[in-house]
């Protein structure tokens, strides 16, 4: 089955952070593509992927980046799809940086932005699962059934906190 | 027809606000509902409006709050739609204690936040319309063609710089 | 004898700052209880646990939680017991997110906000513990006593400066 | 009756947020008394406000100050009373500097903060009448009332969003 | 004579702010154009800008933005030229979140950031004249013998100190 | 051939930074000079190498520093020459002090600042070459030469995503 | 008597906040001038007025200066004075990046600052006179003075606390 | 001969970084004497600490502390002498919270504030140096000498720049 996420993120060194992205999409059984694209490096690249997402059947972007990142930004211009931006923790500002330049958008072009780094990147998976799953049914039961694991696992933790620590 | 998108927001004075959300949803017609769900003021309210989301047909849920905004992440924790969090501008830190209480979710749980104030919900009415519209053709083509009016109106202005100003 | 003081927390891994909260309360002799409790992930567990813990015999209940931390304002909604938040520090941002998205609460619903990390959650078990003794002499003599030995350890150390350091 | 609370203050013209602290006191019937007490201006003053505390009756000190606020942080450490710290706006730095002043103390002296300006003077006002509440039963059903009173009010809220706004 | 410098900015709103460069070009003479081009609105204007501007003659373009500023940076992305980048003072966050878009560009893609505002502006077209004056002595003349003329103006000042604030 | 770019630095210690400024130039093919010349430590001698570098040849100056970085705006004080100022990140808070101290200056006096750190460094080094680039159009060119290299670098990767990380 | 404190600023726009420094030395009767010395456009003037403070009989150099506020260090770095530096509060950043600039000082060259704004320049003033004071017993007896005069002044205000609130 | 400068800090933890300014009081061979002195936790022994110091002969007080920092400022409001204040570097926020706790002091009540961490610790005691000197000749002549050393020191570090690196 076609791609219908397609992550992307602007260099090499973010896959550290955008793989749980993708992890999140694998456990819940979504077809998805992966690739770097860099505003800064590869522009045009960056332009023709947005705009050949919605006809080859793409129905959310994943888009992670550090620093001045502009990638979540530019993409989510030239696609009517989607976007959702990942903030990748920066060398020297702990991701402040590339959470403002990703959440900050100006009124017309919006990016659904998450938390930075790993979470978010956990996170984006699980937001375009919600947002596919608010058309199939069967794959909002997926989250539903995940979510009822995640809370399974919170309750169970409770009886050891200081099992080994005291 | 009834309501796919719900727009909530924390107290009725983010109105000024979260009202730019309803334009927005209001110019792409798409059908809405509106209402004050405070997380802190009526937690119960809040969980029995999540938990009956989906049944009551939304797909989206755009959430706004101010301060330790914990309204857009609570009402995410309590349903499998996509839910969109606008950070409404603050009295003392100007929004940005609003952006992180909605953005640093942990992993498990995603709000897609748009920019603190006006220019975020406006871009959360849009979203929604994305998300909707990665689904609806029709409801796609209305933003894309919003997105060429906004287009020839930038073009248009270039002429206009300083021809009042110098 | 029963608890009166409810120690929470968002996830296993905030164990580790938040056990130097039950570490001040064995010393002070306060019986209290221990739970993971996660407002995103165990949302309705919350609920019943903030519901119930007037009649269980709570005076006092400690939160803990990092990132976008909403427990301890969540719990605070949901009951008229003294909470107190503990900002766990968190991944990117050092605490900073968890620190506004405890404090910065609406009126109505207040939370006792303590400092970010580790002495937070010693502080956090020293502020029940003040709190109780506004009603309990003896342990108001038993948080005295460890003031002044507080006091005179702090005493003894001013001859050891640069002992080993010059 | 003699004042079970006592809020205080580093300047006159903090008295434009603390009020919001006086007037919640008085809203839930408990007695307390309000004064000027500088941390810088009139040390020995505080020492001795914080010193005698206990015996005047006080259960509970509410103490606002703004910049670099040292008054909550040094009550705390000449009483075993529970010291709420309200973080007051600042001129440059949007009371920022308050709330870090207030909030970061070390582990063995706790303040319990609340939110930055009027918000955080309210909630004071009601975490004093929490703390006494939890060993007065009338108190707490005073508090239990307001918040319901509360409730109902944003409840109706709902009806007129957007009403004059359209 | 052709424009030697280009300026840009995201929105007609920038002008307010961008005038002070195009003030300063025309104060040193030197030919330039201005233009409304907005990387989420206009994007592929903007790339077309870019492309064109070595061949059209420019020497150094000027971009202002605000918030999540793109639009210097993703200029840069296409053209070899020197972009200097201005932040626009945002609604918010007061031009922090412009200022980090704008600077904290990946190793690769300069731009060349300054202040925040009017004197971010003013200074951005005293850079591009610096810029051509390095090429240009009598430019770079005109640039001296503004500064004899700014250091004279401040000379002056002293004796008016307080002359009628006293 | 004599030095186009002068490089100079606030401490040694900044070199671990700065040479991939120089690094950059040396790719490009750029004379430059390179010298520790720190704006506090050694005041006369930054004022005379500011004054002299115009007669010396050079067309632009590198600075970088650190924490309170006076550097690059005091030279650029006492030359007409365009300089790039790079923030040093700085012990205690990232490099946020040094980027503020760097690029805030006042109307009248630029500095063309760049990212915080090794990023900055690097396009520092590459700005001072477009720079030069747009009136030495072999130099242009291995600019862009340097740019499709970059380009095709980042094409190469998207293929081993994942490769030794699934 | 000749001034033996020498207040100088950056801009004659400083003096709204400057002034304050000069009226605290006129009221502990400290014999001053004052004078506009800009960083950046009067740099020769900076160097020549901190060479010659020594021999001209200053004691102290109060300098005051806003956004990238490189006056107070590099007057510190030209003499061996103890130099006090006021950070003016600054258009975008509430003079947050003007006491990063002046408190960051590298080890090697100190700068005494105080607090953003009128507050500082107040303390300045007072700081100044405390420096004095600790070799001239008259005029640490007017600082001591004139702390009593202030400690009186709050002690009344204590009773006028929501006298015309309420 | 009798101690002249007086060293105190919050912690036996603070002495890794006070220490710096003692070394450098030795260096210019200024009699000091060091104590721990706690704020919160040995508040009457601070006060007792800051009222005698003028008649001990002390001239200048360095005062180090990290989080809410309120010793150098409540020692400030207990002498008339100079307090030097030096910001340590806390464990969450890297000593903004430091910084902002000792810098922000209300008008009336100076803290000459220093760096954060080492470089400031070593600035306070050449700060002390300056104050002392501006009324001892010799003193000021060992400044000066020492400023001539470190002068030489970065001189002779351009030759090595790269020496190793390249």
């Amino acid at each position: 089955m076609s791609a219908r996420v397609g992550v992307i993120m602007g260099s090499q060194s973010d896959w550290e952070t955008m793989k749980h992205a993708c992890e999140m999409l694998e456990e819940l059984e979504i077809p998805y593509e992966k690739k770097v694209v860099s505003a800064h490096r590869t522009p045009d690249l960056m332009f023709q992927y947005a705009e050949t997402a919605v006809e080859r059947g793409l129905k959310v972007i994943i888009a992670g980046a550090g620093g001045a990142a502009h990638l979540p930004g530019m993409v989510a211009a030239k696609t009517e799809l989607p976007v959702i931006g990942v903030p990748v923790k920066s060398a020297s500002l702990n991701g402040l940086d590339s959470l403002l330049s990703i959440v900050q958008m100006p009124g017309g072009i919006p990016v659904a932005t998450v938390a930075i780094g790993k979470a978010g990147a956990t996170n984006a998976g699980l937001l375009a699962a919600q947002i596919l799953g608010a058309f199939d049914k069967d794959l909002q039961e997926r989250v539903r059934e995940r979510r009822e694991r995640t809370r399974d696992a919170v309750l169970a933790t409770s009886d050891q906190l200081g099992a080994d620590g005291e």
